[in-house]
């Protein structure tokens, strides 16, 4: 039995680490999601009783810090194309690993969304409030749980902007939350904070475009409503609004951590008096007390994002 | 007189750790649940004046955060009759220590709810609210306030993926929270964030069911609402869902700790940087910030769920 | 110029310890109560635009641990005559200097009276609201904002039992969060935690009687308010309510560290694993962490309640 | 190419540490503000919808949380020309760097209100509320989403003393959250308490006045409103308003440093068991843990405030 035992976990044991962070990815950016468009379900199909606005950005926001400890140690949680991208420009992550990383953060994405919708529609919540159609505008309108559409008075100019600025803030302050060289968050607290970040977010900047500042978050369960009944009008919405949450947050990481490095990182001075003696004891000391082996240390969290190399 | 102390004291002490760590697990739930009903009973009889929704999911956070830190220490305070069984399949906890656990719990939770029972009926809100009919649904149906019932359009199938689907996330999340091979929560943080994760489970996944998740929280104040004037109609509502909060929670354990080991723990890779003499030197530093004797180390916490011996 | 600024700051030195900690008793207890009542200004007076339940809770939460970052290194920020005076019958606090305690918190919530009613009146919100009429009671009652009275169903013995009940609960859990030889919260986070233990008992047991659980909270707002204009109504008031906030928080107190001490802090094994060598260790990098000079570290915080002198 | 790179950065480093800190500050200030005043749009333009007054409180809260992390380790993240007043008069910011702080500050603050204009401006909610009508009062007036006015029943001196009160309150508590010396908060959770004592202040004293606390919060968002097409009146409004919120949080800070340094630091007793060489380890065990360079170090958030050299 006890060799039978060594064989199963021998056999589920993935050692090519490009799969192993891609699956990481998966289920971090599942428990992220799952939370998130759970709680956007629960405030629009309870009709307010169970849950407001603030109740999704705290979902969003908790369910960001969830994932950041599920998937943290292995892939750094990125959870978002955007951060990925960013890391990559970094020069942190290697480019090659970069689709892999989307492709797990995608299927993640997916299947929260299936099992939101599995939750709240066998004979349930969904199909209740909605009388059996879905659609995607209007009083009854729940295509809105799964992806986000603009408020019906913005233009798509104005809206790129909103998710532009959005995921520079996203990213300039998941920077300096990260950045040990300034004032970071204490190590194993960034998760907590990286989690109020979002939820700040989307109460400074959520009315506009429902703050996707994510493609992750919002081009996988687009799909899977057109697919599951709203059909191709969750493309066509919005003046065709469905490439602003892709193609906007990829420039805006752009846009944060160029200024983060510009106005804060660039001039933080060298510091000759760490000595290599007393980083080897930091470093110790950090491993002794975080259990973070070197060899995943340099993906961990979004330190990748803390050096760029111009 | 100091030699009486002494005796008193050494005449209170319990030596047998099964005892210890049920009374404990008996005051972590009682502390767990007295918040967690209480908040309960004040939104729904204080008709939405003295609370809402909300409230109900921190109190409930909270009551989980405050229920580690009163038991952690001696019994890892479980407070919950699925992650004491998934501690047992993990082969953490010794099988034969689980009935002690949930019969400490069961009596913890049964006296919180008559406590919130005596808090909220003597001369007062309840009997204010219901004007004496104890009744288990309609416009003043109290029942709710104790344990959890499914919403009117729910079937059971759909009530029984609700609870299995959230269960699997809590264990999930905790896994994560508390693994120290991945990116745990800081070591004496992990009690809040644990809590903030019950407290974004209920507003995620709390509409349709009542986010029981926890045979131990919801069997219980059923029982006892049985026994002090609601009858039998306990059992009998939503088409006899008393079982489901114990079985599915259960099962979800299964299927959060399978997804968490699959996805992500069984292929982090041994570390051998981190050398005997450095594991040493870690407890000892751990044991110099904690304060966790050896003795109790095997136990804290959820630790028990980290190492999955298959 | 120089020797001038050493003699001011030499001559505004207090050296006697009771004065002292008096002293910081008023300061840490009149930034609790100045936060908590400012809130229940706010959310009374601004027809709750400005605030609602939750944030009475909130504020009463964040003042405690406000107040605790004040006063906690001098006084151990008691802010709360039941807890100055459970921490003299565990034996940490010496009986003479319990008057002085609870003459610092008794003034410091006094003034902070007088400021929220100098902030809230002058030409101000009160007057506006009470258009110069100063009820205890009725719709545009105000005597509710500065001290707790019960609600109207309640019987004097309903809402001792509440009070009782909630007070135990805060010491029972105000002692887990500060044991070391349990689960405590992380040193430096537990005045966060304890104060959002305040914030859930508020959520859970606030709404019978106002969850006073101090009688340096109660009373001394309440001789504000009988002085500056509410009249002796304020005594009558609930069926001669005024007493309860002040015996059951100290009998609440008991109970609680009894429950505690019963359940949980007897058993704890002795450690025999802990040399004194290793003590000695670890006090020394506790203070190199937290600065805490070792003849405040009897006094600090609650630590006091930790060790019960049977 | 890589010589270019290296020439890149080296031409955006600025060596001069005035600048340096002075942009700092301007970044510092532009989050907390975007943050801030995003969430005031938010909640007035979505009338109500998309958040209520306590979102405002916590975005202002968590927008100081991510200034602290954005800044802190360059310049100590004041962000608020009070605080930088009050670190001058402590002696730990030398007086010749203020006006490079204050100007860091009021370009961050104005920026961010020109940000948060262009997101809820161009054809977006802001013209679609007003009408195009941009109105400092009335129902529709949309001035205070900028800067702070007070409420129709305040008197000048009533709101002076809010704002002063409140501001005191600010500086003390921050002193107190920073005070190594009395029961300061962990190193590294210390921004997001400084961020929930501002959530604290606004559900206490943010009615009567608006919780300004702060001259770069209020005066630089007002120029912008002056420009941007409200006019003059945004001066005149609340009885020429506009220089309380300058010269009272400027008194406040006095008032509040003075009342921390009398009731509670003075008395603090040298720490003779303290010895340098503790000291040096004490500083190089802190260095190991932050990565704070000795540099930087004693600018470092508000540890200013902790010694006033009288």
């Amino acid at each position: 039995v006890c060799r039978m035992r060594v064989d199963v976990r021998k056999w589920l044991t993935i050692h090519n680490s490009i799969v192993r962070e891609s699956l990481a990815e998966a289920l971090g950016t599942f428990v992220m999601m799952l939370l998130g468009l759970g709680s956007c379900a629960q405030v629009v199909l309870g009709r307010g009783e169970f849950g407001m606005y603030l109740s999704i950005n705290l979902s969003f926001g908790l369910g960001v810090t969830m994932g950041i400890h599920t998937a943290g140690g292995i892939s750094g949680a990125h959870m978002n194309a955007a951060i990925s991208f960013i890391s990559c420009v970094l020069g942190r992550l290697p480019w090659k690993k970069l689709p892999a990383y989307i492709a797990g953060q995608f299927l993640g994405s997916f299947l929260a969304a299936a099992t939101v919708f599995c939750i709240y529609y066998g004979r349930a919540a969904l199909r209740n409030y909605t009388a059996g159609n879905l659609t995607v505008s209007g009083p009854t309108g729940t295509a809105g749980i799964f992806a986000t559409y603009p408020a019906p008075y913005m233009s798509l100019l104005g809206g790129f902007i909103n998710e532009l600025i959005c995921t520079a803030m996203l990213v300039l302050c998941v920077l300096a939350i990260y950045d040990k060289n300034n004032n970071a968050a204490l190590e194993g607290t960034q998760a907590l904070l990286t989690g109020l970040l979002v939820v700040v977010l989307g109460m400074t900047m959520g009315m506009n475009t429902g703050y996707a500042i994510n493609p992750s978050r919002d081009l996988p369960p687009r799909l899977f409503t057109a697919i599951a009944g709203w059909g191709l009008e969750v493309f066509r919405a919005g003046n065709y609004w469905w490439w602003v949450p892709i193609v906007a947050p990829t420039l805006g990481s752009l846009l944060g951590a160029s200024v983060y490095k510009i106005c804060v990182d660039f001039h933080n001075p060298p510091r000759p008096e760490r000595k290599a003696s007393e980083d080897k004891e930091m470093t110790e000391s950090r491993t002794a007390i975080c259990n973070i082996s070197q060899e995943r240390l340099h993906l961990q969290s979004f330190e990748v994002l803390c050096h760029w190399q111009i």
